[in-house]
């Protein structure tokens, strides 16, 4: 085994749940110790009403007194034993090995250009494997998707099986780990959800569970909120049921119109849907049922 | 007519709603300035949906050059000419007498608390015409109720029609001008609804609309939400959706369990509710049909 | 007079400031309807520690039983008498008359970047007279800045002044409006600031007064704070401590290193900027000596 | 030792602060475990700059194979050793002993009006060892003090040290944990303040480190701030200089004025103290140099 190159390459992720039984930390930590890592931070959390665990660990791997560092894969087939003995649903990842987005769009596209921002500048490390736009690439003229692959797979009520099985190839051959709803206006059909549980996040421009389904800002306008909110959820097969993963709120006015609500929203819709993805590339939002346990950083 | 004795006493505040038309302004303020009277603020609100126009003005009265300051009946009787021209509702107050406000409660008080801590402060300034409780005066013994009319009215189903009409009759005899619901657990009949109309304000423990009715913190944990909160809104007929006053949130966690959330969502009622009260004792509060105009200060 | 060939042509914006007597907004009102006005919505602000009247007011041009609406030029010279008469400082405006705005940039580019992406979209309706940057334009090639004059304008401490020059030439010719320091890493002259007086914006990343000067995230990282801010202001001779038009904070934890306030800071940063600027394109930020007067949407 | 009576009385909570080296946590979680104790809850910090590593656990004692749980000495004796090791500042207690505070207040009561509600309904578990006032007990009439020892120690320039003594012999007398100044007008000596290090919490009505001192909201309406904000700190011998513990902020405006602030303060003021209170309370916040770590629920 050749020694690590950079420091970087050192810090893992581990994220786990399984059913809560005495013993698990202790476990946990101490192979991880045997195993020459130091722990950077951790999380645990214990659903009572569920009786699962979950648990986030950062950990270094640094030289043990017996020589060189264990290799991630060397650390993952030791741990997948501790993970057996307790049934962990669980990963153990290289902290800075880049996952695979999908960022799906349509004709609004204040989301998709603040994750492009956010990706260049670095906050959001990941690679982009593809934008899918049911939109021409002229759309996004102003924005610069250089170096990004673009597909343009316009949706009809007749296109709309095939297109699905498009998409579905897309993301297998891309090897995208996570695909992004950002104001893409299409319901995913409950085949294609099912099969991207857990790994594809909407933003829903309503404060959930009020507002669900079309025109959320109208039907807000029209109840006389004082406050509009956004929502970032796990897809799932019932539209605007997911998982919530992330949530904010902005003031509204009597005197603010719709389309008020709608430029005051684009700010809490980026907002949220970046701290989401934010959450899902660190491994920090693990599904816990009809909810998401997320550890904030 | 006898000098005014205090700064305090020449303070006005008019408030009104009436269809738009040109010319409302111009011809309020031309009135008013005739009267001997200078604008200290004034908000103006023109709804483009329905067409309606609102309006609230803070006056003061000053020594015209003809000599003393008008009465305030004087000047209410002038303005009636005004008003009555563009079919206006509307009330023109000394900005310094006191509504008489009647709080409702339950067994849970941190609401009434509030109300008390921020009356006797001198931040909500208010007479308190009554409290009437579900629940005897013992359940609240470490609160000063001292010098407040109390009653027990407790109600059951048998009782429900006998209490509502007590407690319509204290609403008179006291000539309370509003009514707060402060975690009040009993839903007031449509007729009771109907009568209190626009003067009688209720908390939800929810972010309306969602959450409506009974448990919003056990509904908002078991969906999983990442902000809870609550709403101030003028009570009607339908349950939980009367105009909305004032809303706010709190973040929450999936590590909250539903007391974690209750307790939370005390400090977000208790605060919303004492802005909604604040806003219908300075005639900030409008009504606009399903909806309120709230003017900020 | 040709009569107006559109709604939109028809919403003037008035805003005026001078010290508070009696009738103004009698007589300001009285004069726009007598000219064919109507309206919209206003607000006014009496300062009382200073004297001083603030009024902001949205009218809309309407067909008067006389004829014609009146030109704005001719209400301008109209209201130059009222003006004159209460020494009022003030502007009347075509509200869809698009202001010219000169961005100042350095390497980081957040805030210019979503100034850009709300000036497309529509949400910061202004025209960018230039952009003018201390770093050449390669620096910025992941943004489109198509169709915007671009101005590279290095400074060290030898050239400072000419550049100043140049600058001010550029603000002349261009017939700028407003200058806005989009995170600018250059202070600007006293002289230079003297001149831009009430028309200069810049966005310090901190909440003044605190952390005042350079570093500011990392004051904050050392004090240990429980949040962190941004303030937009006016830019005066004196650094940090122009009349503020919009501050804004968000909450970092013991956890978070400096480069984690950095990068939280500046989804701040960029908020505050654009609601301080969308403040001076609506003429809702009124100076008021050291402080700034805003009025709300 | 008889069976644990009831669950509550066999939650635990460890908090410690250490050197960072390799294995704290799997020599912790595993003394724990071997001892027969389940991990509910962790938070782990490391801090980077300084080397330090802190560490919160909530415990329960679970019957383990061997037999009965142990008792909290026996966990705290056999702890002893490993937290001698790695030379930790530790405590590991009861979570449901409740700690002795003791509220100093002035002649504003918002604060501890608002802790002994919080008292009262369960919110804030501690017993109140006293409350000491430099204003007599009248001044607090409207609120129930019953079962509270109140002691009345006015302070002027020449008592001012008798009063410390006094005070410093109450804190021993009542084997007070924490010292809460609620308001409390009067700077502590550094003498009293080093006594009292890291157990008295302080709430300063700014934004800190804006606005130090006297009178912070004159301050911070000169300088024409948009928001104002109140921040709870450990006490020490340099004024407002302590580890800070909670801030937050509410939003004013150019029309509010000093007394509209110190309104809108009150609330932000007692709940920044509320929640640092309830740090304290659950060993959530542990000193850190001149920062503390708050480890969020």
């Amino acid at each position: 085994m050749s020694p690590l190159s950079s420091a970087s390459e050192q810090k893992l992720v581990l994220s786990l749940s399984c059913a809560d039984v005495p013993g698990i930390v202790a476990e946990v930590s101490g192979f991880f110790f045997q195993a020459g890592c130091n722990l950077l931070s951790a999380h645990q959390f214990d659903d009572q009403d569920t009786g699962r665990f979950f648990m986030r660990m950062e950990l270094a791997r640094v030289a043990s007194p017996g020589g060189e560092p264990l290799s991630l894969v060397a650390l993952q087939q030791g741990f997948s034993a501790v993970a057996e003995r307790f049934r962990m649903t669980w990963t153990l990842r290289d902290a800075h090995a880049r996952k695979r987005v999908m960022i799906l769009v349509s004709k609004f596209d204040h989301c998709l250009s603040d994750l492009l921002y956010r990706w260049r500048n670095g906050e959001l490390p990941m690679d982009l494997s593809a934008i899918v736009a049911n939109h021409p690439a002229e759309v996004y003229a102003h924005l610069d998707l250089s170096g990004i692959p673009f597909h343009y797979l316009p949706v009809t009520r007749t296109t709309k099986l095939e297109q699905e099985v498009a998409l579905w190839h897309l993301v297998e051959e891309t090897r995208t780990d996570l695909v992004v709803l950002a104001r893409y206006m299409q319901v995913l059909s409950d085949s294609l959800a099912a099969r991207l549980a857990g790994r594809c996040i909407n933003i829903h421009h309503s404060f959930l569970p009020g507002f669900k389904g079309a025109k959320p800002y109208h039907q807000a306008h029209a109840r006389g909120v004082k406050l509009i909110g956004a929502t970032a959820h796990f897809v799932t097969g019932d539209l605007d049921e997911g998982p919530i993963i992330e949530q904010d709120v902005g003031r509204v006015s009597h005197g603010d119109t719709v389309e008020d609500y709608v430029r005051k929203g684009r700010d809490i819709e980026r907002r949220v849907l970046a701290r989401a993805v934010s959450a899902f590339l660190e491994d920090r939002a693990i599904l816990n049922g009809p909810k998401a346990v997320v550890f904030n950083p």
